[in-house]
């Protein structure tokens, strides 16, 4: 594949987001974690949801991770999730674990549920305990609606560095019903295969099972929210989630449903959607790079290579200056830990080959600048070592990432 | 190891370089390539010498790595290596391969040597070919001297955006002789782990054999040269380069001679000192970062840990910030492929503990900012996996690299 093609009976929604499913609310608050800014925030539906996660693959995995994971391994059902930005709520020992789940009882009571039907998530700085009594007072101060408001609300709330927020809805016939699909996703910083600083909430009103929306979710990570680098980083907090609470009415999905590949497409559709808005709004980033590599033996290999390309802070900066820097590309590729032929590669910024069966192509400069000048472009690879291709997005590195992150936490 | 230490035997000579140990000479001069700058230069023995040499990983190698392999294959003896500056001559397919062999054939006549007795190395923008009659009036002009203005000249010819010339010179005793040994090199730009941008020019008057030569060179390249990164990029060109011309007349040096390990530890000391130098140099670099990871199961996991917390953009704009932002450090150890438990983790900046066993430790942020805004220093990690350590060194990320990136090619 080039990127993900709609398949027709997927159709984006205009202004989708996590509550365009039926029966979801959501809502965020002012903790006072920050100065002004939202940094509490939940999603809830009165319907127990079929729930599934990934999760960071860092080894060091922050103590709401551990909390959202004991929640779901005991029905793989949730109510929802109550997040807050602002701190990570990462190694920080017993007591970080204890508030972790000191959280999740208070938005469960909040909500008169069963604690272990509730997820909790934080993203921020790392090493520094949660002020409990904000936490409390934030989820007191929650009055989840299903108005739009409150679903943006809620996506202002999970925001650290990212300067907008990011959101996305998407439907489908399934068994004759209409079944809707939303997200809300927080970025920026740290973002890397394996997930990373990143938090993505996907809302449906599909009927699935727990495993089978596990299974589902697997299956579209690799090729959406694992494919996206900012820095390189990979944070100990990342988690995508996804709430199907059934209100749809179509019949349960599973890889044996007929219309399960439109599902499937759908759950693609929002999580490369939101995983672009990442990208695209990574720390001090002007625009959204997509590295196709096409002819590849396998698609890990060419989604690797990928990787490797838009995660060069070389081909990064390069992006920045709008300068077609081919040379940074190919010698990406060369340490990408992928074979291949260099002298049967060729490269392209779009449709403008710079690079062709390994020789140089003589081409506009002027014209590759204006391309690469825009706020999204493509480098296309095409190799013959087979048939398979891969995608990754990232974004360029700029001056403002270098401020942004000399000095984070003051 | 924390950082090798010297030897009492191995005495570091003041202003030592390329031209300390007997018999060598060296130039540089300005061919043109560049406006003003040096930017060809020739390092030459009289008595050919035992010659080794070890190459960049990456599979996109360049010209001049292909025609150098050629030369040292042949009888593993050379009298000297020409550079050039400016152009890399990496991805100019067919003609940058006769260009190199023809740079080569230059060099040789100059100096009236076989050809397969020279090499070649060149470094800078990937992709353009290089200016034949450029580099052949270059070489014309070069005329090497033992004087340390010639080594001088050497050093300039040979970078690129480095902003300070790099050298080191060492000597001991063995068999009641002094060996002496000098190295030059150039970085900048697209270092990392397995060679990068990165010349790395060594010569010794030691009598060693040319397969002797090359066992010292691999042993010493993994804890030195290959344990620096600036940016993760990986150059198609990187060359480290030891001629031994054998003048200081001990006997021959093998694994099995007594005074073996006094020989490693010179190659080391040389080794190590250029390579620090190329981190602390990297582009838009302020400072200079060592990571030591202690108490590891093996070295290779602990100089990989340390190479990807040094490595992590995230770490490297916070080191640019004099900021302790140690949540990155074990973010990038949890990230780094090595496994170990974090609630055994400890951190330090230098001696100032940050972090307990996985615990926060309660320290003095205004003298961790005083420490970490000297021109270098040291990142401290101890696990408890086993007993084994490893050092990585890289350089701060600033507003100069993005800038210095954002349009090198103009």
């Amino acid at each position: 594949m080039k990127t993900l093609q709609p398949v027709e009976v997927v159709k984006q929604v205009n202004e989708g987001n996590i509550l365009t499913p039926k029966g979801f609310k959501a809502d965020g608050a002012h903790a006072g974690l920050r100065y002004e800014k939202k940094d509490v925030g939940v999603i809830y539906t009165e319907t127990p949801a079929s729930s599934a996660a990934v999760y960071t693959k860092n080894i060091v995995q922050a103590a709401p991770i551990a909390v959202t994971k004991d929640s779901i391994s005991q029905e793989g059902k949730l109510h929802g999730i109550i997040v807050n930005s602002a701190c990570a709520n990462a190694c920080t020992g017993e007591q970080g674990l204890k508030d972790a789940y000191e959280m999740r009882k208070l938005a469960a009571e909040k909500f008169g549920v069963s604690e272990h039907l509730f997820a909790v998530a934080s993203t921020g700085v790392i090493g520094e305990l949660l002020d409990m009594e904000k936490i409390a007072n934030g989820i007191q101060a929650l009055n989840p609606t299903t108005e739009r408001v409150s679903a943006e609300s809620f996506e202002t709330a999970i925001l650290t560095t990212d300067l907008v927020s990011k959101h996305c809805g998407y439907e489908a016939i399934i068994d004759g019903k209409k079944v809707s699909m939303g997200g809300a996703a927080k970025g920026s910083g740290m973002i890397h295969p394996n997930m990373a600083t990143m938090l993505g909430f996907i809302t449906t009103d599909a009927v699935i099972e727990s495993t089978d929306l596990h299974a589902a979710l697997r299956e579209v990570t690799n090729d959406t929210f694992n494919q996206i680098t900012v820095d390189g980083d990979c944070s100990t907090n990342d988690m995508v989630l996804v709430l199907a609470n059934g209100e749809a009415g179509n019949e349960p999905l599973s890889s044996t449903h007929p219309e399960w590949p439109v599902f499937i497409e759908m759950l693609k559709q929002t999580a490369e959607t939101l995983a672009k808005k990442i990208a695209k709004d990574g720390e001090g980033a002007t625009k959204l790079i997509e590295v196709n590599v096409h002819g590849m033996k396998t698609k890990p290999e060419a989604q690797m290579m990928g990787k490797t390309i838009v995660g060069s802070n070389l081909v990064k900066t390069a992006a920045y200056g709008a300068d077609a820097n081919w040379g940074r590309i190919i010698a990406a590729m060369g340490r990408s830990g992928v074979t291949f032929n260099p002298r049967e590669a060729t490269i392209a910024f779009g449709d403008i080959v710079v690079l062709k069966d390994g020789e140089p192509v003589a081409f506009s400069e002027e014209d590759a600048k204006v391309y690469l000048e825009q706020d999204s472009f493509t480098i296309n690879v095409y190799l013959k070592e087979g048939t398979e291709s891969g995608t990754a997005w990232g974004c360029d590195l700029t001056y403002e990432y270098v401020k942004i992150n000399g000095s984070y936490r003051s």
